[in-house]
């Protein structure tokens, strides 16, 4: 029998400085969007506070949480209310000392489905992660909810085709990048190539593995950062089935399951991979310094 | 110092049944670009023929030469002429029975750079190269010349990030694609979707590795086959560089090697890759039922 499709929801929107408000402001568009039909809402990433990693500040470490903690208890209380799932995207603090960029599945009876832990952390000015996060220790794990088996990646994560590739090879049937991206003032005129470059990318996780792509991404200015919003929903062909601009929206779109099953059909990639010719993979550059 | 930069061109051409015609029409055209300044040109997948693969046909294996042969004679002589490289797309016969879908590389001195033998193999309707083609046994392996060192791959080998990951890692200062792919009769409503799920793919793999992606596509209706054309260069931070429609055209355009490493500075993934957790890529499917 064909799977139903499934209805789903992004909510791209700002943030500033007062975590509540973010929080609840977060928590009444969820609920919105599930009363309008949406079965599995996403937010962006880090949406409880601004994207503080603009500077290594050992005092934000106190917007971390634990999970499960307060946004959870909230979300979980959205979730269950509503009957819808939640991806939520958190900081989660893990041990004094112990912090990771971690995305938390709300199952739609308010449990906790499972957790996914940002595994490549980037840092560059003005995106200093390395400071505030470990690494993710889970590795490329989807997690299984009542809507599907969700393969959630966290925006430094989606420039890598090998995290989106193990996605779907544990049977992930979608892709979701919550996101944190924008152009820094000194370099306005790079915006549109980097919001292009930022798309294409994700439209091919989406083609090569023939699964549909969720990114969600925030808008507003934040200190140096211009956050370009631009959330979509890309088909398992590449094309858009939704896109926002950059102000704030919830975008909308209706998941389709059956386009998996045709485009693999149609473009059989995983029958033809050359497994044994991809050993190499696992080392980080192919000159011969890391052996004999 | 800075790399010069490297003027290059993409010879777009159609082929029909006349093999001998094909490779003099494809190496004037070659001759032409070199006249022009180019010194690196491509020729699309397979030149010498029709795309001969829309049916199984035993008799067929007669279009095969081996290499060195007779192509890589005449291009040779182009090659030392001209003082250019030429990237050559040929049906390698190896011995009775063993053939390859082959790219031979010719150095500006007419002697033959290295060659690379397409590793992943399609079939579906229309396309069935598995049953002409033995996969390739060189692995992902980028060929030196006077003009850098380049990453060949061919058509189907396109739909796979890793291997345009592990040609990059091996040090690779091109992506070079030599296509043969077009829309059957009977689905031309997707030619748009499909002529964008190929770009789209293949300026990722520019983005994802900094590199210029180079992609040669040929035209004309052959029997079933509509083949669109749209050979184009796409810069390392995915954007086209030059683009041609879907008529007979040899692209140019020239490389600016600064590029790759101004985008691996700004975005550096090779930086992060999780090689300690990518060792699932070596597996065919993550279910468990390949071992134990």
């Amino acid at each position: 029998m064909a799977r139903a499709p499934l209805p789903v929801a992004l909510v791209q929107t700002h943030a500033d400085g007062d975590a509540d408000a973010n929080l609840e402001r977060t928590a009444d568009l969820v609920a919105a969007a599930a009363r309008n039909g949406a079965k599995l809402v996403v937010t962006q990433e880090l949406f409880r506070s601004p994207y503080f990693c603009q500077v290594e500040d050992a005092s934000l470490f106190a917007l971390a949480e634990s999970i499960p903690g307060p946004s959870t208890a909230r979300l979980g209380a959205v979730a269950a209310e509503h009957g819808v799932v939640i991806v939520a995207s958190l900081f989660e603090k893990r041990a004094p000392g112990l912090y990771h960029n971690t995305v938390a599945v709300l199952e739609s009876d308010g449990s906790i489905a499972g957790t996914y832990r940002k595994m490549h952390i980037p840092d560059d000015p003005r995106f200093y992660e390395k400071f505030y996060f470990t690494p993710g220790d889970q590795g490329f794990t989807p997690i299984d909810t009542s809507v599907g088996r969700l393969g959630v990646l966290i925006c430094w994560d989606q420039w890598f085709p090998e995290a989106a590739r193990l996605m779907a090879m544990a049977g992930a049937e979608l892709l979701i990048y919550p996101t944190a991206i924008g152009t820094w003032a000194g370099e306005m005129e790079l915006r549109t190539i980097q919001h292009q470059a930022w798309q294409t990318l994700q439209r091919s996780h989406a083609i090569a593995n023939g699964l549909h792509v969720l990114a969600i991404n925030r808008v507003g200015v934040e200190d140096e950062l211009t956050f370009w919003g631009g959330s979509f929903v890309a088909t398992p062909d590449g094309q858009l089935l939704a896109e926002a601009g950059d102000t704030e929206q919830t975008v909308t779109a209706t998941i389709d399951f059956e386009k998996t099953e045709r485009m693999r059909e149609g473009w059989p990639f995983f029958r033809d991979r050359r497994i044994d010719a991809y050993e190499d993979l696992l080392r980080r550059w192919r000159d011969g310094t890391d052996r004999d």
